[in-house]
């Protein structure tokens, strides 16, 4: 507490992202990074823009960029909007577009980095409880509201919603921005950015981080009509002329490309992730059905605290939160088939042990 | 305009920076980029970074990269904060330093970025005269106000304060944050952050954009009191935690450590700077006394717009800004030296011809 700090900063609750150890050996398990390096062209891209024009500034607009994304997705460049991660584009979302006087709707089990943002900006929102089986409710977010959040899947549960739901959201609510963090899509949901020609309330939220195993390089995008892409350029003008270095351009650009790479990544995966969901289901288990690169599960009678503490002495981190409704549950990242392995060995040592 | 925008976006002016033209063979002058690439050391360093290791996540906290700063400022490490470039830790220093219920305090000649954060964040602010010499007044300041900021040197005159006028300042306003802001001042001006240890409402923000030669890259800085340093962790984590990709940060270390090609760089630029100080003032030109990458000129008369659009047909860009008592005035960065001839050439050539 400080004479100096605005009043806003006395009243913020800041995210905790997760640990990101310093040590070598450990299996990380723990912040859903992708198990395998990135594309290779994606390395080439980075090392053929590692040059003299690095005094120069980048492309404030990213415009080779977002057209690669466009081409992608099929859809017009001028739907598109990119950031440095999606943390940044959901950041602007909600100063831009989610902040009115009707409160904005999001679960109450979901990215915790969400009440954090309606902090930052004094945005009045609402919880809404996920239903007894961990999913999302759409029937309950049929009420008056400035905006709603969702993540596709969503995080930590990894259960994904069909579009129907999707649907119903957007015509449910024909004022309000609804946004769809697909985060998580390329495991196994569907995308609603076919959706965005019919429904100009939508945005859809997305990451390099996760699928194109590029943590590393910050860099997520939004997509939408160009009126909710107008909101964002305006506040990301106001903010930061230039959030993308030009590496990470060159570095995206690369990875949005390689869709060979793309689909062979996940198909290891949702491969990995299947097998590893049976294995810890035969080992007493509860596993919910992931579309993710994660799975979340909890034992019935051991203390999830105290696994991901003994997993931890094994030199194997996953995330706990110790949060209402979840504190008896672990987030654990799916890892190399050698990883998932370790795993399942240092699950079967605790579970031998006394104790929890 | 649009029922989806949150209400501040109705009301934002949004910054807007420097052209970035994709033509090649332009002499660009426009937006104080270094004329030379960045250390050899900067480059070997990314090409060291370009690996795997790409897929996990930065360290949000940017350890190595803030000790290497505060050995190099010889302060404490928790003295200094990171940024997505320098307009990234302004845009933190307004929302979480600078909004208080007395106003906002800046010269009414500076970096046209400080009005557009007012208005993203609701700051109330003053501007105060630059003196007929176009010089920061420092007696002007001598008022209530809610915190100040003054870029050393001022942007675009390039007028340097000594640290005199600095401590004046912090010792006037004990109660509020004073930031000094220094994107420039690596050529020619003194340092404030000599002045940190004794003042706690002292913020410096840096960048290496300029003096480093990697504006490409995307890599500011401040230095305070840990008290101050706070506000700005409390913001960025409310915000996005990892604004500094891997890349930039490995760049942004060995930058910060290769001081040999620093002097050697800055050396250059002054050089050349006076040498076309010189030239532009014997050819008619006032040329205020710069201690920046850029000087601040005017043609006694010939219209500053005229000169501009000429100097373009020639394949020079520098900037003009239609603003009130600078629109006579242009800024034209320091380029090697073939740029400064071929600068001077081309006014000359300009000057030779009737117009304006």
């Amino acid at each position: 507490m400080s004479r100096f700090w605005s009043p806003v900063v006395h009243t913020l609750t800041p995210y905790v992202p997760g640990e990101q150890p310093r040590l070598a050996n450990l299996i990380k398990l723990n912040t859903n990074e992708c198990p395998y390096g990135p594309s290779p062209r994606v390395l080439d891209a980075i090392r053929a823009a590692t040059n003299d024009t690095l005094r120069l500034y980048p492309d404030p607009t990213a415009q080779a960029l977002c057209a690669a994304i466009a081409r992608t997705h099929d859809i017009p460049a001028d739907h598109v909007f990119v950031g440095n991660g999606s943390d940044e584009v959901l950041a602007h979302t909600f100063q831009g577009l989610l902040n009115h006087d009707a409160p904005l709707l999001f679960p109450d089990i979901t990215y915790s980095f969400y009440p954090v943002y309606c902090g930052l900006y004094g945005i009045r929102h609402e919880t809404v409880p996920l239903d007894d089986d961990m999913r999302i409710d759409i029937a309950a977010y049929r009420r008056p509201c400035g905006g709603i959040i969702i993540p596709n899947p969503n995080a930590p549960t990894g259960i994904a919603l069909g579009l129907d739901a999707i649907r119903t959201v957007l015509t449910d609510h024909p004022d309000a921005v609804v946004v769809v963090d697909e985060a998580y899509v390329d495991f196994g949901a569907e995308t609603a950015i076919t959706l965005v020609g019919r429904h100009p309330n939508l945005l859809v939220v997305r990451t390099l981080s996760k699928s194109s195993a590029l943590a590393g390089l910050r860099v997520g995008y939004a997509i939408g009509q160009p009126d909710l892409i107008a909101a964002l350029t305006r506040i990301k003008d106001s903010f930061n002329s230039y959030p993308l270095d030009r590496l990470a351009q060159a570095g995206a650009i690369a990875a949005i490309e390689d869709r060979e790479w793309l689909a062979n990544t996940r198909g290891k995966i949702i491969s990995s992730r299947d097998r590893l969901t049976d294995s810890l289901g035969k080992m007493g288990f509860a596993v919910l059905p992931s579309q993710a690169n994660f799975i979340f599960v909890r034992h019935p009678d051991r203390d999830a605290a105290y696994l991901a503490a003994a997993l931890r002495e094994r030199a194997i981190i996953v995330r706990h939160f110790r949060t209402p409704r979840i504190a008896q549950w672990l987030r654990i990242t799916i890892g190399t088939d050698a990883e998932c392995q370790a795993l399942i060995a240092g699950l079967a040592d605790v579970l031998a042990q006394n104790g929890g």
